[in-house]
């Protein structure tokens, strides 16, 4: 159990490693019946994919999405659906001092543990390249999701010390932003912050908050499989995160019974509440508001500053780690976030399909 | 799937209410061999019982735990081991008032959206009531990781607007205090803060710490399955848990690489880390150093305090909730996410054991 | 993992040993809203009761099934059901001799492989008690199905060399025999046939059909989780089973494809198959038909006449096993039978549910 | 849930069509330090392939194996091994056909039924094509089973009535016939019945046997995960099989207790049986004797012959099903059956090593 598998019912098995032949991922329970091709997804993947600014690695990777399974006649099958990116423009040249040590706050220590050995190039199976698989199954259940108006928006709520107030700004202005926030003052603010932590051969974290709305109230299961759990599980699996919280979060912590809770009332006989901060899930299902969860970057672990750490001898040394990397995580990881946001939700609206005795006997009268 | 059910090969399923005839567990997985009786597991238990202190609610639950099964002179058999407590002392009258309306803050509204009706005694399955099923399961995972030296140990780190440095403070002070805050000055003045916020009819939130030590490096998969990823689902599963961290969490967000990446050294001959913001896990498996997660908790949702909601009329109205109901839900809630943590921690040790061809060959060619 | 978990989203876990406590199960997904109470649930525990007639053991157990959580004012709530009969007539003291050897045809010897040592007392986990769990949760599958007009009706095909031809019996008749064998005559021949066999200190063995009517075409999954996969797995978990078909079965083996394969036809409109050799499944997905599946139950394994064994010092000895036995399983398997089709077929059903993005939005669309 | 994923620890998912770009599979959990490489898996792709025989379809199909990760510097790294066969030789055109009737014996309608249309070319997901991926599995399973002596060996044991003693065979001479049947004069028999079926516009069914030798008692779980349940669930999973049976299988049925018990015997402290009606497992747990199971394939029901069905106008016609076929589908799913049955016992080998509290404290003590 090699962990490569998301979801119980829309289940996405993801495979591939940074300077392998390519990343993957097989999409087993999507429903039949979807208009899908690969111009639809690729959007998702151009998001994910560096180079587009100078404050993401400076490597081209075209990261071309391919359809190898699943889709007939501009349809989904019902079956299967593969999909891959192949690798194209990888230097393993780059990666071949890395091999002999431990880079601080990344996993090569951790793979030699379990596994023994690591393919150390490029970070392996452990690599952000990962993640591109995510977003290919992201998109798919984004555009589940759309067709019954559910949208899942994420966006940079802060980096470094920068923090935005995503009430005051407009969502079209997030991709008005190399960097995603859509803030578009303190986006300057945190790219002339950026400009400096890379002088210092240094590196910057930052949050990432993501709000799904048209989620229906009864979505997400009691006790072990709350819709937060599950959330909270999809979100912290992704590299650098290090924190999740939903609605007020951490906050909740500081604040009183009074303060916290989210008064219902009736509005034209709909049930609605005054505030949010349970981020739109009571008991672990779905209320009905927004769904809000926020995710803590760490700063990217790839510095080229001076750091120690020992090598496969056991000797304590110094490194600089050099090549191409992102100065900060967030801004790629929006979309990250947002994939296994609406693979979550996705998942758990079909397993809440078997739910009531009343439904299930309508859904097979017929 | 009501979602009862946690773990892959340590697999842990719950049932019962608040009010209904008691609340149990099914242990499907627990290694046969096991030393094992009510007495060990009771100690658990009397940690998550109410009515300790006044900052607990003051119905008497003795919740006594019975062994139904896999247990054989003394030790576990490999089958499933089933525990129960039997509710004693619930009165139901309490409880009839809350039928017509949604308590904010609580999942009445949520499971009549999902169910279509709710067992609204006590809260019914979302009851706190629910986690004495997790302390039985957690006890047997705790005495498990004792074999092999594996101690999960949490405390209380604040409560409303104080927090504790634990670095100062002792871990037997832990069971000095009646708030299981270990730092007995901020214990005194987090009495008086509740006290307070009682008299005022209100609650508090707080914040609870997890300690895991004694993992070795290598446990936790890649990808979906990353140990960090199974322990934020496991205890943001918690009833009133909205934010969970791992390390420096969300501070981490606002570190630079340099500061944050925790520089290895050898000592005599043992991998170590110059400091632990990573918490124990690096690309989703242990590092060996001690595993540091936090839970954020809400302040209770029941306050007697005048609330404004609806009733199953669809009328607006005002209501004050009445009945035993704790100020706070951290101290209780301490064992809980020990539990949490233990299975979590177990169940990825028993999957981690088919990781290597090395190790398979060895376990079977003897 | 000690594998007593059923099913994906209607998941059944059991518990419960031949000599502990007793024996329980938890359903965990039944959808709310079912009307559900004991007198409900046991007629068919009765059904497999022993005690009823001569060729079942002579113990007395009055299995009374109680429910302990998940109904509330009489219908379920959508949480898990827990479900126990307590063990009431137990005698330890007749089991005490067969802790010292491996009686053949049993689990003693590799539970003690397994495990190390093992619960000896009338076969602890493996002993057919085990099923009154499976029917406990096989009667909600049942009543769940009825609602939307499925019924699993299962019966005794053979007893040893004595078989019937079902399509010349009334379906009334399987109540009328002690043996669930619907041929009466053909039922007479057997009972006095296992009293020859009980006679001769030995047992008989036999075929059990199984026809489930009703299913809609389009339940079963693709490739791994085929309908008949499943099936497969559920009736060859339980004790005895030895052989699993489906339709025409091994006959086919021997068939042509002209002979085998079931062609279609048209009746006012409503497709039609004008034979049934697939047993109502087609690549593994439910076509309309009746399904049709049968298992071969082994002798029973304990005899009272002299067997060759080893004890647990390694000698090789000859027992004679007391005590009280079924002279044949197959009569009281009929409704564990029925039991693991109904809990296979409903949970498929639920999972179909998501299958299709029209039946998706209209479901979420309302 | 398409259903295209099998085992818990070792997990395979498959994707492809057999008209599409390919097939292909993905080992999530293979255990890390297993010499791999392409040329150790196509042997068990050629004994799939097609056109080996004038008993198997005349169709090229290459089917070179590819591996597109989790493998470095010639061994497996831990995780995911994707692999895939591209799809090289197929004529759309012979297809066009079928897409507008319901070919008797064939998944057409009831993939219709269950997605609402279907990739009618060449069965789409529901073609032979789709084991391609399964036998990628095994090899890999199989290659693993190796290292500690286990084998899985299958074989034809019958096609339509000529059904050989495989006790009186050489292994050896398996892959002597063209028809994997080892008792060389019946698979010549064999042969001239497959020739006149063919002269007949007809096909034949049959009954492959499988054999794996080398696995330690104490393997499979108890109720529910049975080792032989869970075998029954792969082998029913291939596509033409419609039975399965362990050890003497139907045939124990017909027993009495006295015949079909197995007694043990000790020879050099060794626990042996004097038979093995059983099959090797006793009480779903291996027993140290070979493990024997046969499954019953139907016919290949594509034929020439006429057959009558139903248009999708809902039309009654008369059909004769035109292109490559084999004659006989048994001898090419030998290889397949012993795939399922590889991955299904290395599966639960790896389940099974979190059984006991020695082994894993000796296990992580180290």
């Amino acid at each position: 159990m090699a962990g490569s598998s998301y979801g119980t019912i829309f289940r996405v098995s993801t495979w591939g490693e940074s300077h392998g032949k390519g990343v993957g991922v097989v999409i087993d329970g999507c429903p039949a019946g979807l208009y899908l091709n690969e111009s639809m997804i690729q959007p998702y993947m151009d998001r994910r994919k560096p180079g587009a600014t100078k404050y993401s690695t400076p490597r081209k990777e075209s990261d071309e999405i391919e359809i190898l399974s699943g889709v007939f006649e501009g349809r989904t099958t019902g079956t299967p659906i593969s999909m891959v990116v192949y690798n194209k423009t990888q230097r393993s040249q780059d990666y071949s001092e890395i091999a002999s040590y431990y880079r601080p706050g990344h996993a090569d220590y951790t793979f030699d543990s379990k596994y023994g050995f690591r393919d150390y190039r490029g970070g392996g199976r452990s690599s952000g390249r990962e993640t591109i698989a995510r977003v290919a199954g992201g998109a798919v259940a984004s555009l589940i999701l759309k067709t019954i108006g559910i949208e899942v928006n994420a966006y940079t709520k802060s980096i470094g010390p920068i923090e935005i107030d995503y009430a005051k700004c407009s969502r079209e202005n997030v991709f008005q932003s190399p960097l995603y926030m859509p803030d578009l003052e303190a986006s300057a603010q945190a790219e002339e912050y950026l400009s400096q932590t890379m002088q210092n051969q240094d590196s910057a974290g930052g949050i990432c908050e993501c709000i799904i709305s048209g989620v229906p109230a009864g979505i997400g299961e009691t006790v072990f499989e709350k819709l937060d759990a599950n959330l909270a599980k999809g979100i912290m699996s992704i590299g650098a995160v290090k924190g999740v919280e939903i609605g007020a979060g951490f906050e909740a912590a500081k604040m009183t019974g009074s303060q916290n809770n989210d008064n219902f009332f009736t509005d034209n006989s709909m049930v609605r509440k005054m505030s949010n901060n349970a981020g739109g899930i009571l008991g672990g299902i779905s209320d009905g508001s927004e769904i809000i969860l926020r995710a803590a970057f760490k700063p990217t672990p790839s510095i080229s500053g001076t750091q120690k750490t020992i090598n496969n001898m056991g000797q304590n040394i110094d490194i600089n780690i050099h090549g191409r990397h992102d100065p900060i995580i967030v801004p790629r990881g929006v979309v990250v976030v947002e994939s296994m946001a609406a693979m979550t939700i996705l998942d758990m609206m079909f397993i809440n399909m078997a739910t009531r005795m009343d439904k299930f006997t309508e859904f097979y009268r017929k």
